[in-house]
């Protein structure tokens, strides 16, 4: 899966040079990290299957970011690839519902309905519980998407909660990953509609996470510029090549900053290396 | 603290009514939504500090929304109030540099600086650990703004991952508020610039919370619609005034349902009544 973090001094390029000269500096940038986010899309797409928009880098350039959102999605879906919008939301009844709305659903409004970002999963939080995560799941449900819950993320301070052990036994990661297997539904191609977002930083405990979550599809950031690597990964693959996307963002789109050449050539070369990497655990 | 939850099909007759009549849907209900908002700010703002923008109810309108979004702050700044950006966000490294940067810093482009939306404070999740709150804590201090973090919520649900027993002993939650205490930055009016929300229907935890976090301002939501009641909240006040934001939002927008007249009078009414309730504690 590509990561899309749009940075917007560094982007390729070709994409900011592209840019429209007049407006103000947030229509600019957007329109240039849209640019940038298509050709990445159009450059290392075909060895992808999913991207994932990481919704802070569009929030920062305000309405107009939120509109270059909108066209990356669309450009996504043309290419024929999946979009999970990571956003890692949670919160509860009302605004949980409201978030499914703008991210899988539809808003009534007396103008008509307003249609939200039609991406085909997102990311969430678990601190809330599982009735926050519910609200999220049915939207999701409704609209054919699937749900990636935080379970044990790729940065150092997981330690700081999700490792704490419990009075009950294990780390609080592994209730977590229990609530994330309670709340999936019918399976799939051999994976649930409610995944895990499983740090690729961590291997040691991905083996324990596939018995706590069989049908979990897994979600492993951290390759790449991370640490992680996908050699390490085999028992995420365990129900099938459908068990785990493993995304890459900065390792695929700076690839030519080590690799050299075009940007397009050498993040399609690193995106085809981790897909053959990822398959060859399958 | 007034909660800014606007539902499209939901919105003060006058604001709805107040809507140009052309345009897509998004736009048309994102200014019907901006006008709501600023009416019920201009009606009720008078016996609050704050406003509390949900930010899901305008993501789902997408850039229109947004933009509305952007135009309440703006119009709550101009009446002289504080405003909490609720989105609950957390993520890792340059994720959460981003958050900050959406909503407290600036982004730099190659078309010059785009702002982000100002606002005074922000709620953050902390499932991933100290270190993803530490990048939203610099962010807001630079700004001179603040972070509230979850705690122990208002939500049911808060029995599935928050109260789970530690096995060093208490419930997740009194972890997390030693985390939050840790850290608090230097204290102002007696309190510190990282905060914790404490749902204010658990209100025998309250007294609990201000001992682990003696000088962090407590965010109170979960009064009125939700069922607290700000009587049973004095150990939040301790340190003073500043010691807790009581956070309403539906029992004021709509306490002309219940209590009859017109929208604004009947706000502001509900707004006056909670805070001498809230000011009776300290």
């Amino acid at each position: 899966m590509l990561g899309l973090d749009p940075d917007p001094i560094r982007l390729w390029p070709a994409a900011a040079s592209a840019t429209p000269v007049g407006g103000a500096p947030a229509e600019r940038a957007a329109a240039a990290v849209a640019a940038h986010c298509r050709a990445v899309i159009d450059a290392a797409g075909v060895a992808c299957v999913a991207v994932k928009p990481q919704l802070a880098c569009f929030e920062r350039l305000g309405a107009a970011g939120w509109a270059a959102l909108a066209q990356v999605v669309a450009h996504a879906h043309a290419a024929g690839l999946l979009v999970l919008a990571d956003g890692k939301r949670g919160d509860i009844d009302v605004s949980a519902a409201a978030y499914g709305q703008a991210l899988v659903g539809a808003t009534p409004t007396p103008f008509g309905e307003v249609e939200g970002l039609g991406v085909d999963a997102f990311t969430a939080a678990p601190y809330m519980g599982a009735d926050t995560l519910e609200v999220l799941i049915s939207a999701a449900r409704a609209a054919g998407a699937g749900v990636f819950v935080l379970v044990r993320t790729s940065n150092p301070g997981a330690v700081d909660v999700e490792d704490l052990e419990l009075a009950s036994g294990g780390p609080l990661w592994g209730s977590v990953a229990a609530m994330v297997s309670r709340l999936g539904g019918a399976a799939r191609a051999g994976v649930s509609d409610v995944g895990a977002v499983v740090g690729a930083t961590a291997p040691e405990h991905v083996a324990r996470m596939r018995e706590l979550m069989p049908r979990a599809p897994f979600l492993l950031p951290g390759i790449g510029a991370q640490g992680g690597r996908v050699e390490d990964l085999a028992p995420a693959f365990a129900p099938g090549r459908a068990g785990a996307l493993v995304s890459a963002s900065r390792s695929i789109v700076y690839a030519h900053e080590s690799a050299g050449g075009a940007p397009a050539e050498a993040a399609r070369g690193e995106a085809e290396r981790l897909r053959s990497a990822a398959w060859a655990l399958v």
